[in-house]
């Protein structure tokens, strides 16, 4: 693993202490994980000593691993569709304005769909275009059947109404799964959305491909935001998982983290989750991809999560990286949404 | 207060030691009552002894008086209104078969319309109707522009599909507030339902009209039905309280229940929240309405919360009592949609 780098390998003498936590902390989530990185059973010693170093190291869940094995999964049903029936999946994205960080993550996007056969269809506007503008193309993609998601990139410039310009993202297209009436659906028991939002869903993929159990587990989501925490909690619920939302507001966060077999922090602000906030054995899945300084780096930069990894590598029994975790999910997630659009929209099984 | 020989009386032993709670417990809810029901200050002793009977008593939250203020507010404005622009708000109630106490239902909300001056239209249906019908019905109140709220009492006979009855009502006469739409509205940040569900609107309302704070409080909401706890606990979470949900897949709700500093609870089990269940000071809302057997009753049962308001009443620093707590606010909600959307619909401030 990449990350076993990050902190130092425990001294000989607190070797034999290794892979000790407090019976009553340790949940079924934990224990899922002990096989993996358990030290072999002679040097499974239980400690008496009351300053035990808990030194376990966490499984590191690698979302780009998984998010390339979805997109191969996604492109032989590509294929298997287009020799089945002719289509061929569209994505349209629209992109207004000239932002750099959109327009990388325009182009991401539309590489992503050529590697797995998904058509794409861009169009970028001038920053000064009028919502009108955008509305007729949203118009155009809704009326055009060889598109089955539209996608507007956000941030929209300033001058232009975002739920306006949502909002007219035919919900049979709304790969994206911000419409409110997909939200509500996915809040609702018995109802079903028709796209469930890319991050959030991707965050419960990788619980799903790595094994880890959700019902009746305690989980925390930090952040209550439309596109990721809000989502990502009541995915959770339909889960069956005992489910409290930490905000701004919360004055107290970290005693209501250390209470959690799953944590998802989705608020950008680099670190913020510390070791001391986790219940040893937890799962940690980070949504956060903050920038912080870093003169070492080409780029005078590097990619933190919301959770500080070197120490929650040492409480957690898995997380997610930054980069490498959740970030690359979301696009595969968006690919499996215009995917399920094509087969829905062409009653393709 | 009626509800005060529930429980005994303290004997004179123990009355010095009323009021006392223990610090580390009392949270600032428990404190903003502290003034209505401590002791005069002469019997405000601080007991030292650990076995200190915790024999304070919670305020009573008085759904009924509540619901009779706002009922004479509404029907305040309704006759403002009618004088003003000379429209009277309708709700059009569907009954369809003949359930004794969907009739009493129907029949309770029909007399509180009449009670505010709300025109009230009401059809009912033979058991055996065909889901068309019932659709044709919803499709002329829809376009009946004396009709400004719609509701299908529920349940429906089991051969029409509810969904598809529910999604018929226009989303602008929703007065229910249970169309995906106004649920996903009521989960986003920065949107605005058009309604919210009555009985959950009643509990915040209870809260509100008593003067407890919500913002930055611990909230715990037990139940997760589409009706009740699912858009309790979003009510919640948009007045900034930090809000777990806790379900029958929770192994341990009372460790959860323990920590809140409000309790919305609506599972429809008989007492099931006991005394230590509860933070001493927390403030209890009880949704439950059940029947249990009473044979000291004329009617052989009588109706209890899903707290066990014997002991809760004791470590509590407010409850509601069922009958008479949220009950009478649900048909207060009611009439307060039916008058918001008639004022929408009319442009009348």
């Amino acid at each position: 693993m990449a990350s076993s780098s990050i902190f130092n390998p425990p001294s000989s003498t607190t070797a034999l202490l290794l892979r000790t936590r407090r019976p009553i902390h340790v949940g079924p989530t934990s224990l899922r994980f002990s096989t993996i990185h358990s030290a072999p059973p002679s040097s499974r010693l239980v400690s008496i000593a009351a300053s035990a170093t808990e030194a376990s190291v966490a499984k590191v869940i690698d979302g780009k691993l998984v998010a390339k094995q979805i997109r191969d999964e996604i492109a032989a049903e590509v294929s298997r569709m287009r020799e089945a029936v002719g289509v061929i999946p569209g994505l349209a994205v629209i992109l207004v304005g000239d932002r750099k960080d959109s327009a990388t993550y325009v182009r991401n996007k539309k590489k992503a769909c050529e590697s797995v056969g998904i058509n794409s269809l861009e169009v970028n506007l001038p920053a000064d275009s009028t919502e009108e503008e955008v509305l007729n193309y949203i118009s155009g993609y809704n009326d055009d059947p060889s598109v089955h998601g539209i996608l507007v990139q956000l941030p929209l410039p300033s001058h232009m109404d975002e739920q306006n310009v949502l909002n007219a993202v035919g919900i049979e297209k709304d790969v994206d799964g911000f419409h409110p009436l997909n939200i509500g659906r996915l809040a609702m028991r018995g109802r079903e959305p028709l796209f469930v939002p890319c991050t959030p869903k991707g965050c419960i993929e990788l619980l799903h491909r790595y094994g880890i159990s959700i019902k009746g587990k305690r989980a925390v989501v930090i952040g209550r935001s439309n596109i990721v925490g809000m989502p990502a909690a009541l995915l959770l619920q339909r889960e069956d998982a005992t489910v409290s939302v930490v905000h701004s507001r919360t004055s107290n966060p970290e005693e209501i983290t250390r209470q959690a077999d799953i944590i998802i922090a989705a608020v950008g602000q680099p670190n913020m989750v510390r070791g001391s906030w986790i219940k040893p054995g937890a799962v940690i899945i980070d949504v956060g991809i903050n920038p912080v300084d870093d003169p070492s780096s080409s780029r005078g930069y590097r990619l933190v999560g919301d959770v500080c990894y070197e120490e929650a590598i040492k409480v957690a029994s898995a997380i997610t990286p930054v980069p490498g975790g959740v970030g690359p999910m979301t696009i595969a997630m968006l690919l499996q949404n215009t995917l399920s659009s094509a087969k829905r929209i062409n009653s393709f099984q």
